[in-house]
């Protein structure tokens, strides 16, 4: 390709809606455009860089055995509220009225369609196992949408589904899937991390999210440096709070005393009170399925909302309000407790399990209680695992320190159990002729989000550095020179002959601009050689050769296809 | 790939919901499914089928120099009321809300996505011409979805935006979307006639459209044997109709006369009137842009929609009601006629002009008026080409007569002129530094229509014939016995393995099924060439070729890989 026959404008400026490296570059290196919130436009380089992606996803899990198949985006509600999930995820659906003033859905997964599919489709053992997946298109009602591709209304994702006769070869289908995804991110050379994770909405029992460390990214995972324990803080555990929670009772009594506007735990860990976090406990009221629970913590510890989803099976949770809280315990936020609660399910963190000598509120607006014995004076109804880890707590596999760090999520695995199958008819007969649910998994990845990961990833002050696997072209070629038939441009139309020859991806910057502009150019956009031709090294019959992220080389003219070849042929 | 490693659901039974050919084998061979009404899923082989369309498409857009993008589906409602099109394609768009209830639109064409793109990056003539396109998902909210993928909700579509500094560097863009149109339906072994077209709501001065003939097709085409005039009937002309209109007047004044019960031309041409339709005139009253007009035509012809906003520069017409009628004019339909009108524009055919001694409506029920001389007695505000061409009416440009067929749209091709640009402001300054709207074209194909009219044009009782280029697999190797190790799986094994390895695309049928029903299969998907190996035929070391369009062959078997390499290479 010729650099002026395509469309590559890039910008010198960073426009003021990018927030995050790896957004700004994607815009500045000429990648995409923005058509309004959430939505892009595809420019010629950034589709490049998509469909190499794609490529190596498709090649992958063909590999795999999966089958590619291609689902509509609109969806009759109907499956939704037969999945239920028309209700568990309405907040991401976007809702399509036709001119009958019929409703459909715009997907943001797939389960559904698939299974009913599968439904009327397969009905034998013989049937099992089938892996279907597809690179489409898919949509999310975002709240927000922001840093460019990473949280975008509409965005391509693959997503494939197992079907498979019993837990077993459940297993097997998804660990040929987590492997899988594992040789996609090394191919896209991506750097990524599979963390345990919760399943939310989708459902199911298990699943692990393929992570890329980053200071920017919307999720946090706890990781062992071992290597041997990973997961996303949502799911993390550890052996616990690093001071232990105090066990020793001072043989007294709850007693009530005046905290007149202390509402924090900070504020009663200060003096006067002098009450240290980890002798407090801290008490929070939620909404779930629309009844009240208490919950219960150390005064140190945060609450952590997918672990209460996980245990309790549900994602229809909220806070409650004051209000509700006020007419449920008799006090505002601040001041409650849950010592003689017992209209109540009281939920408590593990980490209390046995404390002693504890303080927290006494349900009366300025008061707390202190001397509270958690086994002698609340009445908990289950100990559940509800706080999240903090870095420097040590792993339960190793002993070692837990770190925790930002990260972008790219790829998501579950193992779905019956869920859908067994709400969509998805039933097989077994070899005894039994009529089974098939076991489900699903798997996605977000490709859009990928490509922006790998930027995010891989970038310096100059601009992108793509990995060769996903460059856009793997080498430009820059004359100095672009005056048709002079000796510049002669030499340098012959490398880029010869590479496109040899089935390299190249393009030939044949702007007549200042070689300052299109150095510039080639580093933002971030093509992963440059091979530069012009006076001064042709004086000594030498053209230069950069690889992106190394060191300049020059060579003989004659040995610059060759040496191009080579630097690619290291990099696979 | 092996047949019982894909998912080749074939159907012996037709599926109540097909209706046409192409329909009844995309479902019956297993190439796609239908999740609910206009909505489909492509299964593996289907969605073959359709990458290989893509990868035609793609490779003739990038020969004739346009470069991919990629545009969202979701788009804002603001740059379609721009355009006009909020408005004037009201009817098939679809709303969409978010979580915000802020309207979205799910679009069925760019147009107004990629002038605005242009229009905020590119400012000089230095940057023309440059021609975008995509291959992807579209929206259209039918009012009957129907024929499968010929006319659903949702559609795969290569559409393609031309911008150019002025008209003839347009022309010149326009013509090598034609050529590669052209290239594009050859390659997919289809047959095409390009024909004039009407523009409708895209808007713009020419267009051609692409035509599959085809019995179940939805448009109709008129063209003249010779090659040299081809149009859809909304826009073609011809010498007018094949007997001449009454010109001789019988001197007498308009005499009104009873019609009692006559409301229709074919009524007033049986006794006791006999008058012959082409001695009446048709009178119509149609709303344009909330306005009446009255449109004469000759009896025996039919007024031609697409001509009459084709003249009038709008699509926001339609018939007037009775009651409309009757305030209007005084009289209902089947009663109406032009003499003495002067409260309402007048459009008269051309097939009428010199017209006299003709019988038409008196604007009373119940009565017609004889003797009517049109230049005479009819005001008429404008003369139009409002007729339908008809079978064996002699074409303009060769005086051959003209055939009528109905067809299939596959493609279509727009002039656009500056209709986007000036709305939307794609405004570049010329050499002179003098801003001017760019001039555009876009450039449509069908690409999941192309898929199903390919079927619809080449099939058998059997089930389809793919054309090579396109079929989901080039050659089915079928071995009659598949006992592993056995000689005649091992004979069929190291066909596939050497066609595979010779870049050929092959499917072995591995499944232990009957010989009828693996050779039945296979006709119904309809591979190219089909290889199958039994103990008959191998007693003297022979396998059977079979295209699926030719005579079967026995040929030794280690010759049968290049007898089939042969044949594929004869077809290209």
């Amino acid at each position: 390709m010729r650099w002026t026959q395509t469309f590559i404008p890039t910008l010198k400026e960073t426009p003021a809606e990018a927030e995050i490296t790896s957004h700004k570059l994607l815009l500045r290196a000429g990648l995409a455009r923005r058509l309004a919130g959430g939505l892009y436009t595809f420019l010629p380089l950034g589709l490049r860089v998509l469909r190499k992606i794609e490529a190596i996803i498709r090649e992958e899990m063909n590999r795999a055995g999966a089958l590619e198949v291609a689902m509509p985006c609109l969806q009759p509600p109907e499956i939704w509220q037969k999945s239920g999930r028309y209700q568990d995820m309405s907040e991401v659906l976007y809702h399509v009225y036709d001119r009958a003033k019929k409703e459909w859905l715009l997907g943001p997964t797939h389960e559904e369609n698939i299974t009913v599919l599968v439904a009327s489709e397969i009905n034998s053992y013989r049937q099992l196992p089938k892996n279907f997946y597809q690179i489409t298109v898919k949509f999310r009602d975002e709240i927000r949408p922001r840093f460019g591709l990473m949280r975008a209304r509409e965005f391509v994702m693959k997503d494939a589904y197992s079907f498979d006769v019993d837990e077993r070869s459940a297993e097997v289908s998804y660990q040929k899937m987590y492997d899988a995804y594992v040789r996609i991110f090394e191919r896209c050379g991506l750097r990524t991390i599979a963390v345990e994770a919760h399943t939310g909405a989708i459902g199911g029992s298990f699943s692990h999210e393929f992570m890329v460390p980053a200071e920017s990214g919307e999720n946090e995972i706890a990781f062992c440096e071992s290597g041997k324990y990973a997961a996303n803080v949502e799911k993390a555990v550890s052996q616990g709070p690093l001071i232990p929670t105090p066990t020793a009772s001072t043989g007294a009594s709850p007693e009530k005393f005046p905290t007149p506007g202390v509402l924090t735990i900070e504020a009663l860990a200060q003096p006067p009170y002098n009450v240290p976090a980890h002798h407090q406990i801290k008490t929070l009221v939620y909404i779930v399925e629309s009844k009240p629970v208490v919950l219960l913590l150390r005064g140190d510890d945060q609450l952590n909302e997918a672990k209460l989803a996980g245990a309790l099976g549900t994602v229809l949770l909220r806070p409650a309000t004051p209000e509700e809280i006020y007419e449920l315990l008799g006090a505002h936020p601040g001041s409650l407790g849950a010592v003689g609660v017992t209209h109540v399910p009281v939920y408590a963190d593990l980490a209390l399990r046995g404390a002693a000598g504890m303080t927290t509120g006494a349900n009366q607006d300025g008061f707390h209680l202190r001397h509270v014995d958690i086994a002698r004076d609340i009445k908990v109804t289950r100990w559940l695992d509800l706080r999240t880890v903090k870095a420097g707590e040590l792993c339960l596999a190793t002993g070692l320190p837990l770190k925790i760090s930002r990260a972008i999520e790219v790829g998501h695995i579950f193992k779905l159990g019956t869920k859908y199958s067994e709400k969509l008819g998805a039933v097989f007969l077994d070899e005894q002729g039994r009529p089974r649910p098939a076991v489900m998994g699903c798997y996605g990845i977000g490709v859009t989000r990928t490509l922006q990961a790998i930027i995010e990833q891989s970038n310096d002050k100059d601009g992108i550095i793509w990995p060769m696997s996903v460059a856009p072209y793997t080498v430009c070629i820059t004359p100095l020179d672009v005056t048709p038939g002079g000796r510049i441009m002669s030499i340098a139309e012959q490398i880029y002959r010869q590479l496109i020859e040899s089935g390299v991806d190249a393009i030939l910057d044949d702007r007549d601009e200042r070689p300052g502009v299109k150095f510039k150019d080639s580093e933002l956009v971030g093509f992963p050689i440059r091979v530069a031709v012009g006076e001064k090294s042709l004086a000594n019959e030498q053209v230069e050769i950069k690889p992106r992220a190394g060191q300049l080389m020059l060579v003989h003219k004659t040995e610059a296809v060759n040496r191009v070849l080579e630097l690619i042929k290291r990099a696979n």
